[in-house]
């Protein structure tokens, strides 16, 4: 009898890895072990949730508990958790209830995900300080404002969390300030886009501060105000809630320990299925896979190492190691980097290399447009405008990233997306044969006048 | 000095080449000679001008003739007929008021469009009875409907022009019917997506007769009624108003006469840069393009001729050979047969080979796919059905064409359109990385949930 397939952590990548594998091989163990409550919850609607669009947390649940062990036969063992690994025995450490127990594996799936950084601030452990990364936190948050009911928020951080909290607590009636250490906000995003949405955040009345570097949080047990850099001098403001959202590390000490090799990122290194490599000597470790927010996967631009903790990237990778190790081998595929926030009343989205630093060092000649299109043709109700910065490599034509932001219309980042895994050049991209009829879109959709007006830029420049 | 380049018809083929070939090349004379008033209008605008969505019919207008002549700098002359080319002198004659006269080119452009096609009904010349392709029907329906109140319109065909024609007079408070010899709405668009449709379009009182042949039109001067085959009897019903849309057919009667080469599918034939071809011995004519309704153009995916009047193929292949013409030799672009209609409240959009017929006789084996997903996660608020069919050649997998149909996002269509440009397989697509946040997309956007399920059914074929 094969030893079980062991899952280390019950959300995207693990539950998808472990239903997959399942399915594919009824006849094969399949065990999670997860630390928590929780397993297969939308991390991403949690600002949703918070804002009221939501009504209960259980509705960020895709998959219970009980279905996963009922109706997909895995055995889910929740408050169960991992602490070791030895892939020369192939078994790993569980803990629960202060004592531990061996289990042996004939695969393993290490998902630990990936967990919210936490600042040195002073304050930080006050009431009403929050990060947003897991579904108690957002929990706490929730029941925070509902029952004391704060007049004034910080978000600390201008990425998409903070930019998604930031409407959240609006919506909530809370007037809310935001403190970005870099120039703007939204950095992956590119400077034309994250512009945008820094106008728009202003107009719904948030307080933006950029280039600010918040000090501490000061209050007595509840938290009160937020300090930060003003010019040379400290400023201070009110803030009843404060909400720390300044990225996420991957939770890579278990696979450190266990002497797996993590990658340039800092996250575990990955080969395309997946599989993880032995730090001592680099080789593949066949049995030993890890997906999702902990994990490496291939940039499809680059081709090199990338770490974009993204809920697609981890189910497909999990659902690709689940199938991998039921016997039919599939790859994990590679992330675009793709992402896509909703910010008061604009999506922003993002696929790609934007950043022409980063072009360069893989060894591309970025060129970029940015172009203002309308999402349909001007004599058609309810036209709007759409921002499209297209980035393609001067030497080759070859497309590189994207970003567009506007009020409607920005799923159209897919385009890029799809031209991206493709490898297309900006004349191919050019000529796809997108759709058109007046109440979807312009004769020519945005992505494709960026596209005319770039194919323009690389001719000249030839 | 080089003669001119002379364009025959000033909609959306021969004005992009126009304005492109100018715009690159300042000093060559450009002259278009359109029959008509009207120039470079954007004819999918049309419904929603009888609709009422769109004020006046002077909105459908891209680009006036004023700023053709005058910012453009191109020779435009309106009411002058081209009336015959030859190739042998490179000169065209032209027709106006009645007088002839000829003019040299150094290269020529054939854009002549298309026309409706007039089946033989009697009846069809009775006062109220029109058929919808150019300016001028467009604004006499409008009058029609505003002068006369009509409280019945029947709409002959239902392709796309019928379903927006349906819904532009059931928007004036009309009662529509609507008349459609095959046994399905909006062909092209595949059997799924045409249920939904269909279903809709009863939903919203259109009294739909499928498998339905209409005999004629009858009335006093304005037509009263219309007769149709009931099973073996003949019926009639009341009809104030007629629209005929029941497909066009390509203008090439000027190109046949001048001995250029009519493709398989009846329109003009031509080349990747869009030049046509003798008659009498196949060569190409170097110095005679052909684009927009009246030509053919690569199918993407069957790499054959293929015939899509649609106003982003002619525009791009206009503007392709504008840049040739002008010394920067540009492809006319294939073509996906990419298309969406907006269906009352239902989007409903297709792309590649849908039917099975069509894709086995291009040499494919298609299999074919249709799942139920939700434009958004189920706990966001707005989330939508979404039906995709999605359909793969089954030794390659590679992906051969798409349909979907939904209140919204059915501009996803696009990702598809790309992928066969890039002539990507199904499993190259469901690893494409697409945007997700809850406002906009489930994890697994509905097209890659097609694509994991087609995945799945080639490889249990195998």
């Amino acid at each position: 009898m094969t030893d079980p397939f062991v899952v280390v952590g019950g959300d995207a990548a693990g539950m998808s890895g472990a239903s997959k594998a399942k399915r594919d091989d009824p006849s094969r163990d399949v065990i999670v072990f997860e630390r928590g409550e929780w397993v297969s919850y939308a991390a991403c609607g949690m600002p949703y949730y918070v804002k009221g669009s939501v009504p209960e947390l259980d509705d960020l649940v895709a998959v219970t508990p009980e279905e996963f062990r009922e109706e997909r036969d895995v055995d889910l063992r929740t408050n169960h958790e991992v602490v070791g690994v030895d892939t020369d025995a192939k078994s790993v450490t569980v803990a629960r209830d202060g004592t531990t127990v061996e289990q042996r594996y004939g695969d393993l799936l290490i998902g630990t995900g990936a967990s919210a950084i936490e600042p040195p601030f002073d304050g930080l452990d006050l009431e009403g300080v929050f990060t947003i990364h897991d579904m108690d936190e957002a929990d706490a948050i929730e029941r925070y404002v509902t029952e004391r009911d704060p007049e004034t928020a910080a978000v600390v951080g201008g990425g998409y969390v903070g930019v998604e909290m930031a409407e959240a607590l609006d919506g909530r009636g809370i007037d809310v300030s935001m403190y970005e250490m870099l120039p703007r906000t939204l950095q992956p995003f590119g400077e034309e886009t994250a512009r945008t949405v820094e106008d728009h955040l202003r107009e719904r009345g948030v307080d933006l501060h950029l280039e600010t570097a918040v000090s501490d949080f000061a209050g007595d047990e509840t938290v009160e105000t937020i300090a930060y850099e003003d010019g040379d001098a400290t400023a201070t403001a009110d803030a009843d809630l404060v909400v720390v959202g300044v990225g996420v590390a991957p939770n890579v000490e278990l696979a450190e320990d266990a002497g797996i090799e993590l990658g340039p990122t800092g996250a575990i290194a990955t080969d395309e299925y997946g599989r993880t490599f032995d730090a001592s000597d680099g080789s593949v470790i066949e049995s030993v896979y890890a997906a999702g927010d902990c994990a490496e996967v291939t940039n499809v631009v680059t081709g090199e190492p990338d770490h974009v903790p993204l809920a697609l990237t981890a189910n497909r990778a999990g659902r690709a190691i689940g199938s991998t190790v039921a016997g039919d081998p599939m790859r994990t595929g590679g992330t675009a980097g793709t992402a896509i926030v909703k910010a008061f009343d604009l999506g922003a989205a993002r696929t790609g290399i934007l950043d022409a630093e980063r072009a360069r060092s893989a060894g591309f000649e970025p060129v970029s447009v940015t172009i203002e299109a309308q999402t349909r043709p001007h004599y058609y109700p309810g036209a709007t405008k759409l921002t499209v910065t297209l980035v393609a490599d001067e030497s080759t034509g070859r497309v590189l990233g994207a970003s567009v932001v506007g009020k409607e219309g920005t799923k159209r980042i897919d385009t890029v997306a799809t031209a991206l895994s493709a490898e297309l050049t900006v004349s191919e991209l050019q000529n796809t044969d997108l759709a058109y009829a007046p109440p979807f879109s312009p004769v020519w959709d945005p992505i494709l006048t960026a596209a005319k007006v770039l194919g323009g830029k690389l001719q000249t420049e030839d």
